[in-house]
Formats: C-alpha cells, sequence, structure tokens
C-alpha cells in the first residue's frame, strides 16, 4: 500500500473476496482493495496490511464475494417495462400492429416513460446493471430518471419519418437533434447522449445521412437497429437492391461512431463491411430467440474484430432486463447454433457485457473494467448461496450459474445505489405502484 | 366454503393472491383458499367469507403472490453440482474424458454423492423445484439425501457395462437392480424408484432388455439418455444399422414407461415410433445448448402427442439446476429454431415444467397439478419485484420474467420446507461447506 496515499479519505473502500477487474490483461486480484473517492476508482491492489490502515467512509466488505464492473445493458426501451406481459407468442406483425403500436400510441407520455423508466432502472440496478443505452419516445424523460435515480445512461433521440409519441411532426429532425444535444451533451457525467435511426425501413435515405451527419459533427453514437429480421432484408433488397448493411454503406453512415442493433441477418459481405468501417454491434439474443428472429453471426463478427456489447432489448420482447440472463443465454446459443462448445466461451460473453459494453458506447476510457483512474461503476456478488457453491472458475461461476439477484451491492459513479439489495435511490413500492396504475389502464382497455 | 369441512382443522391454510392450478383445464383462481391436510391438498375453493373461518395451525397469506404447483426437473444428477464450472467450453470428448470422467473416478463416494445431493436439493428447492428425477452412482445416497430433506425424488439406479464408482463388477445387474428396488419401492412415500441405462452406446442389448424387464415388472420407469448427439446416432446406425430409438424399438425396451432424455437428434419415424408407443421425453434445452448437442424437436413431438418434461441434467453442463431458467430457455430456442414464436408459447412451456412432468415420472395422479386429492407440492411466488411488474398474464410471467429467486415459500407433501427464502428442512451453510471441502481437494489435485 501507498503510505502517502493513506492519508486521503476515500469515500468507499471495498475490500475482501475476489476482484475480476476485467481490464484488458483480465487480472484477477484475490483479497483486493479498491479505494473509490469523488466517483472515480484511485486504485486497485492487493490488500496489505490491516483495513483499519486505510481511511474511508464508508467500507464494504466484500468477503466470499465477487467484485465486479457494472454491467452495461448496450439497447434497450425502458419504459417498455409497462408492457411486459403484455402480449407474447404471437406473429411479430400481429404483435406489433396489434398489441404494441396501438398500446404505444395511446398510453405512452411523458409520464408513463418515466416512471416506466425508473422501474426499469431498479430492475437494472437489482441485476448488475449499471449503464444503459435506450432509445424511445420522449427520451428526455428517461434521460432524467437516470439522473434522478444516479443511474448511468447513453440515451438515444429516435428519429423515424413518421409521426410518434411526443413526436407528431417528422420533419424537424434536426432542430429536436439538436435541442436534445443540447441539453444532454454537458449535463451530468452520467448522462451522454446519441441519436437514432429506427430502422433502414422507416427512414429515408435523407433522414439517415443528415441524423449521422449530427451525431458525427457532435462526436455522439449513431445507432440504429440493423438486419434483425430476413423480412427486413428483403424489403431493403427489394427497395435498392442492396442488403441493409450495405444500404447503409452507400449512404456513408457507417463508421466507429455506429451502434448496429440486432445484426441477426448478415451475409460475409455484411460482416466484412461493418468490421472494416469499426461499426460496433449490440447483441441482443433473448429478444432475437422470444421474437423468432434468428441467430446473429457474432462468433464470425468477433472473429473479424468486431466489438460487440449486449443488450436486452426492451423488456416486450424479452421480457427482463437481466444481463446476467442474457449472457448465458449468448453461450448457449452460440454454441448449440455452431453445434461447437468452444465458439463462444464465458469470458468472451463477460467481455460483451462489460469491457466490450464500454466500447460500443464508446465510453472505454471511463467504464467497463475496474482500474485506477476510471468512474466508480462496481458490483458486488454474493458467492454463499448453493446455486454458486462450490467455485471454481469466476468466469464460468458468473456467465453461467450468477442470476441478477446475487448482485448484494451496486456502486455507479463512486455512490452507492444498492445495498444489501436495498435500493437506496429511488422508492420503489412507489414507482411499482405507478406504474401498476398505468397497467391498470391499460388492461381494462383491452 | 363447506360449513362441515370447517371442523377440520388444516396443516396448512394458503390464502389470498392468484392460483394458477395447472389442472387439465387450466383454473386460475384469484384469492384463493388452499387447505392442506396430512400432506394432500383437501380442498381448493374461491375464499369465500373471512380467513378466521378456516381452522389451520399455519396459515400462508399469497396476497400480490402466485401460488402455483411445484416444478419438476425430469432428469439431472444432483451430485454433479460438485462438478460446477470444473470444466466449461471445452469439445464434448475433452470435457467428459479429461475433466468430467477422471474426477468422477478419483472423487465419487457416498459422502460426496449425499453432500452433494443435498446441495442440489436446496438449491432446487430455492428455485421453486419440488420433484426430481436423478440419476448417479450411488444413487441410494441420492435418495437418502432427498429423504433427509423432505424432497419428492424419483432417484433411478443406473446400469453399464462397465465399472463405475459403487460399482465394481458391470455383471451383477439383475442382483443390484433387485436390491434397490427392495430398498427404496415402498420405504416412504418421497420416493418414487425407478431404474435407467445409462446409454444404448455404452449399455449391451442384453442388459437394455434385461432393465427394462426388472422395470416392467415392478411397474417402475425405464429411464435411458438417446439420441442425445449426433455422433450418438452415428455409432449406433454403424454397428446396427438402425437409429438409436429404432433399436431399442428392435429390442422391445419401448413402453409408455420408458422415459427418453435428450432426444436431440431425431428423424421423422423416430418420432413416430416414441408416439406411437407412449415414450415419454425429458427435455434439457440448456443442457443441449451448453454441449452444443442441437435442438431436440419438441414442437413435433408434442403435436404428435408425446408427452414431455423439462430438466436441467446436472449441473457440469448447465451450470444451475434453476427450472424458471429453463423454462425461459426453452421458450426461446423453439421458437429461434423453427423462426416462428407461435411454436412454443408459454403455457405449453408451463405444463412441460409440471403436469408434463408428472406425467412423465408416472406421478400424474400424485403431483403436477394443485387439485383436491393430489399430495400437497406447492410454491408461491412473491410478485412484488420490479421485474414482476406490471402483471398482464401470468403465464407469461411465470416464464418469461420470474427467476427461481422470486419463489418465496416451498411445500412438498404438505410440509413446509422453505418458508420466505429460508430453508427449514437442512443447515445449508453446513452443507456448502462440506462440498466446498470436496471441491478444495479436487481443486487442489489439478
Amino acid at each position: 500500500m501507498d503510505r502517502e496515499r493513506n492519508n486521503i479519505e476515500l469515500d468507499i473502500l471495498i475490500t475482501g473476496g475476489t476482484l475480476i477487474t476485467m481490464s484488458e490483461d483480465m487480472v484477477i486480484i484475490e483479497d483486493p482493495a479498491v479505494g473509490i473517492k469523488d466517483g472515480k476508482i484511485l486504485f486497485v491492489e492487493k490488500r496489505e496490511g490491516q483495513i483499519s490502515e486505510y481511511r474511508a467512509k464508508e467500507i464494504l466488505d466484500a468477503s466470499e464475494s465477487i467484485v465486479m464492473p457494472g454491467l452495461i445493458n448496450t439497447h434497450t426501451h425502458s419504459p417498455m417495462v409497462c408492457f411486459r406481459g403484455l402480449a407474447d407468442d404471437l406473429p411479430l406483425m400481429e404483435w406489433l400492429n396489434d398489441h404494441i403500436f396501438p398500446a404505444e400510441l395511446k398510453y405512452v407520455n411523458e409520464d408513463m416513460v418515466y416512471n416506466g423508466s425508473l422501474l426499469a432502472i431498479a430492475e437494472m440496478i437489482l441485476s448488475g446493471t449499471t449503464t444503459f443505452c435506450d432509445t424511445y419516445f420522449y427520451e428526455s424523460s428517461v434521460a432524467q430518471a437516470a439522473v434522478d435515480s444516479g443511474m448511468r445512461a447513453v440515451p438515444a433521440r429516435g428519429f423515424m419519418d413518421s409521426p410518434t409519441p411526443g413526436n407528431p411532426d417528422p420533419f424537424r429532425h434536426t432542430e429536436i437533434a439538436g435541442q436534445f444535444i443540447e441539453r444532454w451533451a454537458d449535463a451530468t457525467p452520467l448522462i451522454s447522449p446519441a441519436l437514432i435511426c429506427h430502422t433502414p425501413l422507416t427512414c429515408s435515405a435523407e433522414t439517415l445521412r443528415n441524423i449521422k451527419n449530427i451525431a458525427r459533427n457532435s462526436k455522439l453514437p449513431f445507432i440504429i437497429h440493423l438486419s434483425e429480421t430476413k423480412d427486413e432484408v428483403k424489403i431493403i433488397e427489394e427497395r435498392y437492391g442492396l442488403t441493409p448493411v450495405s444500404y447503409l454503406h452507400s449512404l456513408g453512415v457507417l463508421d466507429d461512431l455506429t451502434i448496429a442493433v440486432h445484426c441477426v441477418c448478415l451475409n460475409g459481405k455484411d460482416i466484412d463491411i461493418l468490421a472494416d468501417h469499426g461499426v460496433k454491434v449490440s447483441h441482443n439474443p433473448e429478444s432475437n430467440m422470444k421474437l423468432a428472429s434468428g441467430v446473429a453471426p457474432i462468433p464470425k463478427l468477433l472473429e473479424k474484430g468486431v466489438t460487440v456489447g449486449l443488450g436486452t432489448d426492451g423488456c416486450a420482447s424479452n421480457n427482463d432486463l437481466d444481463m446476467f440472463m442474457e449472457m448465458d443465454t449468448a453461450a448457449g446459443i452460440h454454441k448449440v447454433a455452431a453445434l461447437d462448445p468452444t465458439v463462444m466461451d464465458a469470458k468472451t460473453v463477460l467481455k460483451m457485457a462489460t469491457s466490450g459494453g464500454a466500447k460500443v458506447l464508446g465510453l472505454e476510457d471511463r467504464i467497463g473494467s475496474i482500474e485506477a483512474g476510471k468512474c466508480a461503476d462496481i458490483i458486488i456478488l454474493d458467492m454463499k448461496k448453493p446455486h454458486l457453491t462450490p467455485l471454481y472458475n469466476c468466469y464460468s461461476q458468473i456467465v453461467y450459474s450468477a442470476e441478477g439477484h446475487d448482485v448484494s451491492t451496486a456502486i455507479i459513479d463512486g455512490k452507492i445505489v444498492m445495498k444489501e439489495r436495498h435500493l437506496l435511490c429511488m422508492d420503489i413500492f412507489d414507482i411499482m405502484e405507478r406504474v401498476r396504475k398505468t397497467a391498470d389502464v391499460i388492461s381494462d382497455s383491452r
């Protein structure tokens, strides 16, 4: 221990257990000491000497626990928790056109988005997610919910060429994008705004180029749902004679600040284009399974050097926001799709959910691993449980055996937002009650 | 309420919340009253009048909860929890030959099996399973662990034509099977013994016919791992010129007291044979994914009227025993394999995990649904949680959103084995410590 540093009073000291850093060299430290001050990780070391030699306002004992980076959900529509279980097991178009779209048109408003986001944030924190990338209507209300609960977020203002809730006039894109960026770009370290074009189907070439340009000029991520279904690919090919990826490439919107979500239906050339242009991919296996879209060729993308993060997608197509379950599913689906158990190992999956996710969102300098200088986004997993006993391999245990509820404590930006399973950042019973009331109205009208 | 019955003092009354009976007609009762006496369900009704009008030694308030049948795990190797995470992400043969088999030969003994089973039972109860079908070495120690913890079990004594731990002489099959049946057939209502031949690869035709005959004469389930991998099918076809299913059919061992586990690699004729002979199928999707075996054609089997139950398989190939996660995975994998979101809906999955599982094990008269006269194997799910809010559809919520830890209370054979997440049936910290010690020895020797 650096005796000099001993004079600094830490905000939080985490000590004990096993530290999974998820640094580039995948350092694991037994009985570590992690010092946190002013939102940042001040030091990460093997603890030497007594705990009493450290000065800290709060000491978290992580004995018999795993300390690891908070998980990063690279794609969700958080307010859709309000539609969790509203309609399932239906053909995609029936699900969308007869259930989800009508419910959205009728019930989505700023209050619903704000309350739904808070509920989603609660669920995410309780299952170990400390950053989420989101897009929905009234996205500023999502961002506000993140700010109010101390959650880190990449809220993406959405664009499409038809009226949407909160956006009756689809031809004010430039103005709206500008306002969103102005409001959130420097508002708080917790919020990193982004822009999203819904899909190549629902946005014109002009819209795609325009929004990408605005994002590019502000150095913000440009996001798009891309090649999610065979139908999408078919329609785009009919319209433009190109695959969705080739089409976007032809418009010049693919670069290393572009996040392509889903990427289920890719051919070899698509994969090369994404790799060559440094496009990041958000992989949402549970949603792709539940909506029967297909299995994204993630092992091939990784082989070509594409950066991939994990996402849950919205609750209506999952139906939860638990990244631990998403990790387990990601490992399993690629093994069985390739009939090869070596194709997606636990370490690779955990990287996608942490350091990979950070790179996807362009936040790798700040989050995704536990290293000195980074933001203190850290979770502690309680391993004293039957389903986590015995422990041979931390990576296996995290990906294949742990579940969201094993997260005992969560820290975001150096603040404890959940401690021993108690959310400290909101009145969750009040939020649940508010969302239940919205759901009652939806139920009664059906 | 039947006023006559009012004079009976119940052991347990469950009241409040929503009752999912899983009866043939899928009755759901809001604010039910379930009376339990002497291990049996005495009545199931909509509560009328005050709770004080019932007489019960213990009243369980299920307000804001779902009351449902305990889940039935139709296939596991419970002591393999001791190898959880020991080796993962490896080619099947390397995993088996270099890791699992050597570890089993070296470390499996009666104590390991007993302690491992208790740990597995703890994990199962904590995640809502109230009956498990098991096979491993020293199976009587598994059965004893079930008896000692009040768990319902179908322990299957295993046979193969080579020496195994606890069974150095593989040619005393008849004698050993007889002893196992004698010991367990009438020992306790919690235990229903069965016999299992390991695979068509590891058992001769003589062994298969012999064990099936013994099981048939005693009216016990005969179990076999069947058509799990392409390699198995290939080898059996080379040996006998028949698929594994056709081969077993030719031996006359397939009937409605046969449980075929896995059934991943089936052709159309195989499916017809299984259907025509009333063979039951145990579906283990997470294991089939993790070992990259393939996707069992469950929708086709169900279409042909085959009874299917769910199973987790052993912990070394899963790596947990959580049937809620197994349900979610089962729904997802078939949707994406068929590219059809309607092919495996939540109700169908929940049936596989409850009433279907009971039929697979031949226990449908006793368990699998909440109906008067059946054994009281019941779980209560606490729905007052962010990830279970709001609630539109109970079946969707159970299959797609609930997780094992949402089970607050579990009752087996009319006894409360877990209450408010506290296991009442064993000293779990002692068990975890014992298994950790075994794991330390295994780790140190590697």
